[in-house]
């Protein structure tokens, strides 16, 4: 009789189980929704530019390397910089100061895109190889410069962020006129292997 | 008795379901095949991409900014365009009227990467911030621009599209010289969190 | 009795396997540590770029389209190239000749960004269209090229590569001055599909 007590709330207990453990094959062979939001790992950089302008070659972390007809290589373009890619390899640092230790770099490019208002294009990659981690997050999407916060996707990851999937926040810390912006990056991957 | 037969059935129904659990799990982790190719979600967009050629700076929607060495930014290169990057601010409709309201806009770049026959790689978004739809869609691939259809990565999405991944079709609905051009892109998404 | 002892067994195994599938349900939909790395494919390729220098036209796979200011589209930037955007078609071959049956094509861009040594960027695709394979793989992600190994993303794949995901390994083949260079990939997919 008390086996057969103990059974019978196993049973029950198998039955709920049962039903999370489909409810889970189906949503991740059947392609629907995952409602779980929670990040399984998170980081906050801050990202240094510092576009070259045909005087500060010592300094510049980036330049521009194509513009539309009519502009130039040393100036950002009129019509919001429509036509503009600029390649990068900015440092990364754990803190908004730029004298701060690196503890990486961010490396790719992006583009221009928008005559009407500050919209750029990003591809690019955070490159670790130091005692904070090792390895690479890549990155691509939309960024609308002005809003306050965008969110653009990690696409994929090497190393310490092998696999990895996830969104990254961007918030404009600072801009000094064409030459120097700081992006503070918030990474929250909900993919991590 | 009777609670000793429902624990026989209720342990091989455990059994099958266990199995079930096994081979999720496996599926899940050990990267093996996944055979559920349904869409979650579905979209179907239009996307007017008007080329600036040196006289329609008004209405052009996109223009030449890189081009291979002996060619200019404003009429497309010799050899199937090979080596010109286009960036792009194109308007998105949900029909095949440039006229109809715009839903959102594809931003990003394509270059052309071929000499022999017209092939060009993708990388950008589409951007939605209308009661259609708020959030973006990352996407990059190959183009092969002559095929009927060609197929490239969903590598990420936000908002409403938050860490989607699927594969989007193009297909070019109309072509007026090198100046205009109609993509109808059918997104199917496989992972839709 | 007997059946009795059954039923406490099969609840012994029941409850390790309901272990297992909840952590499974844990890994997959809070994004917890998914722990197998066994990949569900793998591939071996070998990538031949021939850079335009202004004298191959015949031979060249591969064009500068972008440099810094004060450089120019037939020799590679000062700097460790930094700021070039090379973009290309490349053959691929199942082994280290360039004179090989081309199984498929590489397609897209590598640009050059940094200045104190050579690290690249990279955004393309495999393409293929034979009996070897039909479908693209794309790709993206840093290249420190002076590593002896180094790691990008699989972001996405279509026809036989339909969504996979997974990391492509690029090592150094050959260098031939500033004109041919030959890298391997290994192609290591963990999401198969």
């Amino acid at each position: 009789m008390g086996a057969n007590n103990i059974n019978v709330v196993s049973s029950l207990f198998v039955f709920s189980i049962m039903f999370l453990s489909i409810s889970s094959a189906f949503r991740t062979t059947a392609g629907k929704s995952r409602k779980q939001y929670t990040p399984c790992k998170n980081l906050v950089l801050f990202l240094h530019d510092i576009v070259y302008n045909g005087e500060n070659a010592d300094n510049a972390t980036s330049a521009i390397v194509a513009a539309p007809q009519g502009s130039n290589l040393t100036i950002l373009a009129p019509h919001n910089h429509f036509g503009n890619i600029v390649v990068f390899d900015d440092p990364v640092t754990l803190d908004n100061n730029l004298q701060s230790e690196a503890v990486g770099r961010a490396q790719g490019f992006y583009l221009y895109d928008r005559k009407n208002t500050f919209t750029a294009w990003l591809g690019f990659s955070f490159v670790f190889n130091s005692t904070y981690h090792k390895g690479t997050i890549n990155l691509a999407g939309a960024d609308p410069a002005l809003n306050k916060t965008r969110d653009i996707s990690v696409i994929g990851g090497t190393g310490d962020f092998f696999m990895h999937r996830g969104i990254a926040t961007l918030m404009t810390d600072a801009v000094e006129g064409d030459v120097y912006f700081r992006l503070r990056v918030d990474i929250n991957f909900y993919e991590c292997w």
